[in-house]
């Protein structure tokens, strides 16, 4: 959780510009024996890859990913050695010339003026380590993490986009894979259509909110105080680029509640060793930071792209006043992409925490 | 930011349970040479102490604080020496029997079956270790922090009461301390008094969102990519007790805005040496996980508090149906003295991000 | 591993100084249901404790430990619940005036110039934090870890002291407990009575050299290559007061052997299932920085105490020569009560090594 | 200091095994700024080239670096950019077949053991993760620690090779890039010719001491307790392969020594505001585990190589007894190459702690 790594006993550390000759993800702590090729984590990276719909940026990456090291083949087929893993992403649709006046005017809700008070110093092409392209490196990550958690089931989804949210009545799991907004509800995917073109020919940008839902988390995993399941799932969605706000259970939402609406009836499981069945799940599936055994709920607030056409007051990296219209190739809703994303880290921090839960509790 | 210990080069390790002989925190790290006693921590701790009004659990603790460690006192005052700060409290009222019901049965919304699910044992008296009282040490912590950034301003206050929410055109930050809601509007003061003596009379339990804003941190703190300054805030905040979820800014909010709206323009400053100046603060004053140099501003939800007298069904600790109802001294809610809690949170991680800062940067 | 905390998965966070009220240990990451009350900790203590012999410092201290959080007696005694473990002593036996001089001047080979280079401020009573009293707060926590470790034994005596060797082919373990200097062999014991009486008359001081053999470590405890076992121990017994080197196994000896000479031949356990038999062990029980099922020997060289008779140049706070003779009641050697630390140390790396292979190899 | 991350503000990540694609390291905490090319690396990297002469392994290998993030040439020249800088460098020269014995039998001294024991699966082509190439990647992370402390004067040189230790008197800092034993007695340096060759004819190994004196190191660096300059020290040398001994100053001979002997007397400098001057430095430069402003002197043991002509009792994959006689490109003192190496630990452990004083001490 400290500059540019993530994680406690399951370690990743990122590197890599936008602008650069690639980036890529150090995994380490990874349980050995676990079977992984490329073809493990490349699914992954194409669910994020941009230029795959109008609806995305239309920088081309291939985003093929290499193991560089940390698996071998003794004869039975390639897996983890439990030593470090490097993931490594070419970039290969880099063009600069988009970025040119970056180098010299701050834009706007970007991170180009904190770069610069911060470091004195910044690699302005494409933003360079600010770049959602960093992100490409969480999710080969979080393809790792996910062959630590078996048993547990990931399911991310956009719940809501430029204000439009979805119908819970018709959530259905299989629909989003099959439209470009990672959208479980179709009458909603439909409507988003227009949304993010419109935005995209206006040359505006859309926020969304980012859910995603964990099946399969036995109750125990996470710890008190300060590494509590939920505290390391906020650290995580909030290093994500442009979210705004987590969310566990319902969040927000739950501060309008009374104690009685808010409380999650138990009782005993069906058989005598079954864990105890929930009537609700406002708590999202956590309780004193530990897991309950209930789906883990999160959240994620995602900003729009503040790369927009419209002209914003700025100012130059000298001090005078500028204003500053973001050309080149944006997504016009940068939560869509992020939904993998969201998806990677709480693997990654699921991952973590299962084997936490395994170094203090032996046998379990 | 792992089990009981936070931050990264301030540190901070808290102990302690509810009905033990007492509770503390040591604090590593800190600068030498910043003059200390307690008298500079009581403060804070009697802000957040129980018992002050009705609207509060009327368990009765001095939250008397002395400091064992790490100060010195050569003849000029007694300042701290750069060795560890250990904070120690006694709790001085223990009602055991209080809590004797909750040795069979699992409180609903408590973490008292997520602990035994994970540890196999539990101290149940008053909550153990997932008890709100840790969270004194964090305030105690918290003070030291202040120390730290003598040149920020943090400013926290509930700014939603059972979904009843201040009227920011009346915001008064004078009001803060004259209301036993740390409410800086004082209309809704006055409200809250009814709505939070209608749920303590009926047993019930209200939420609360509760707001932080830090004035005068520069630009330049916080640290991509993990170590983000929203990140860290974001852990900070969602391991208190009974939060739900973290805004930075406009939060979930600005997932419904579009880029035009959500853009914080920049002008120059009115000296050239002067740090611009901003027409919004739709980004909360980060960016790329970065400090802007404007105020920054978190938003922190509480949930109601879980101990309620209506009963709700749950199970024994060995499994057969029940139902609770948890009698005893609660704060019908709990995010009011939350507030406290979270400024010090807020204080601890901006005091750890100066210095990470400057490790980086040396002169600056 | 850094600044008062050491482990990863078994931390613990000292505190407290030599003069000030008292000091301790909270241990964080404990595995729960161990049984431990105060009496699993003290006899640990009393064997590090001063005033036991003639030949060890005259200070008088209880050292009685209070554990004061993270334990639990649900009736059926008190065991651990995997919370922080907060260990306290207080120190009793404070003669500040004995120490008077050390504010005005630095002790030569003492840390008073160090820290006030470093901090520009000193607790001068006694050493303050860089008193060999920490480690008392060590050798508690190193009670807790064994109880992590139970197939584990360990033995730490002395090997050398003052220039004076044990015969290894007297070595008698029991031996260790019956003498005042952890020394296995008898004859060595009455010799060093002599040694050690001569120069705590003379005002003069010697240097020992601790060993510590770990018996039952398992093959397979430690992790390439920061983490290493080797590099842990060695970080572990150098951070004790005093400490000037470490070596596994045959340590500097090994370099002046060839490597046939240095060759630890294997040959097949006695039964099918059993591990590998070794017919040397210089290399000390581990290979690549993780355990070989040999037994983990580590030997710790500790410096003569710097608190001598013999006035020494040294300067004052302000910069002017003076000379320094320490009166008082000092170790004549260090290294004697050194003993029982590096036995803690030793342990507390082996039950965090432990943990952590738990957590990345599941099953095992 | 865990796995494969070492540090705590500067920290580096190393990742790669002998036979794979290559070897890199990520390093994160970086001041931005900093002039820097594959230039600045490459002479670092050079030294610890094997297939330099005929002292060392015939392995051939360019070690070529790569910059590949981290740094941005704005148009005066290359430099950091505060962002993880990732150095790789490619495997040239893999032959595979020399090392398909060590696929079924354990080389004794070597990890194969161990990392079978430990993870169940082992990459058997030179060693995997527990080669000495992991070093390489140590070394060009140390090339940047060096640009943090410009006023840090490193020197490290063998100065006992086979048990025939260097004449101090005949000490010349000139000869150690003379020889390719990295010796500074010119007399020794012919010996040692005579002796290498012979081992190497043999088929046999010999071990080494390495000392490491870093002159300009400030007083004030360090901390207790657990991150003693010592302590990161000792875990810094004890994690390079082969070392199985780390000396601070003088070591295990201030274990003969008396505390008259082992003092070292302080004097006023030349000028009121000049550093103290010591007399001697038998504590090599610390105290309390903080820098003291004399040279700050480390020792470290390597073993002989294990890999051996002579066959050694081992034992197979499956538990058969066997002989092991190692045959292939070895380096027949690895201590030699070892040297850079432990310079470079040093050089990153100085970069670490002088971040962290500045963390922690402001203005200083």
């Amino acid at each position: 959780m400290s500059w540019n790594t993530f994680g406690r006993v399951l370690r990743f550390t990122t590197w890599g510009e936008s602008h650069g000759p690639g980036l890529g993800a150090v995994i380490d702590g990874c349980p050995p024996g676990l079977p992984l090729t490329e073809a493990d984590i490349q699914p992954f990276l194409d669910a994020r890859r941009p230029g795959q719909s109008r609806y995305t940026t239309q920088r081309r990456e291939a985003d093929a990913v290499r193991i560089l090291s940390g698996v071998f083949d003794a004869g039975e087929g390639q897996v983890t050695t439990g030593t470090p893993i490097h993931l490594m992403i070419e970039n290969t649709d880099q063009r600069s010339k988009d970025y040119s006046q970056i180098a010299k005017s701050y834009r706007p809700g970007h991170a180009d003026y904190a770069y610069d008070a911060k470091y004195g110093v910044r690699d302005y092409r494409g933003g360079g380590r600010s770049s959602a392209r960093e992100t490409a490196a969480r999710v080969a990550a979080g393809a790792i993490a996910r062959l630590i958690i078996p048993q547990v089931r990931l399911t991310a989804f956009v719940c809501e986009l430029g204000g439009d949210a979805i119908d819970r009545e018709a959530f259905d799991p299989q629909a989003i894979g099959e439209n470009p907004f990672f959208c479980p509800d179709r009458e909603a995917a439909k409507r988003w259509e227009a949304l993010v073109d419109r935005a995209r020919k206006d040359g505006s940008s859309l926020g969304a909110v980012v859910e995603c839902v964990a099946h399969g988390v036995p109750a125990g995993w996470g710890a008190p105080v300060y590494g509590k399941l939920d505290a390391d799932l906020a650290s995580a969605m909030m290093s994500i680029n442009a979210t705004k706000g987590v969310e566990i259970g319902d969040g927000f939402e739950a501060a309008r509640l009374t104690g009685e609406q808010n409380a999650d009836p138990m009782r005993p499981g069906a058989a005598p060793d079954d864990p105890p069945v929930f009537d609700s799940n406002h708590a999202g599936g956590t309780a004193g930071g530990i897991s309950t055994g209930q789906p883990v709920v999160v959240r994620v607030a995602f900003k729009p792209t503040s790369s927009i056409l419209t002209p914003v007051a700025s100012i130059t990296a000298d001090g005078q006043a500028t204003e500053v219209a973001t050309k080149g190739r944006h997504d016009p809703c940068v939560g869509i992409r992020g939904t993998p994303v969201v998806e990677a880290m709480m693997a990654l921090v699921l991952a973590d925490h299962r084997m936490l839960h395994r170094a203090q509790m032996a046998q379990r």
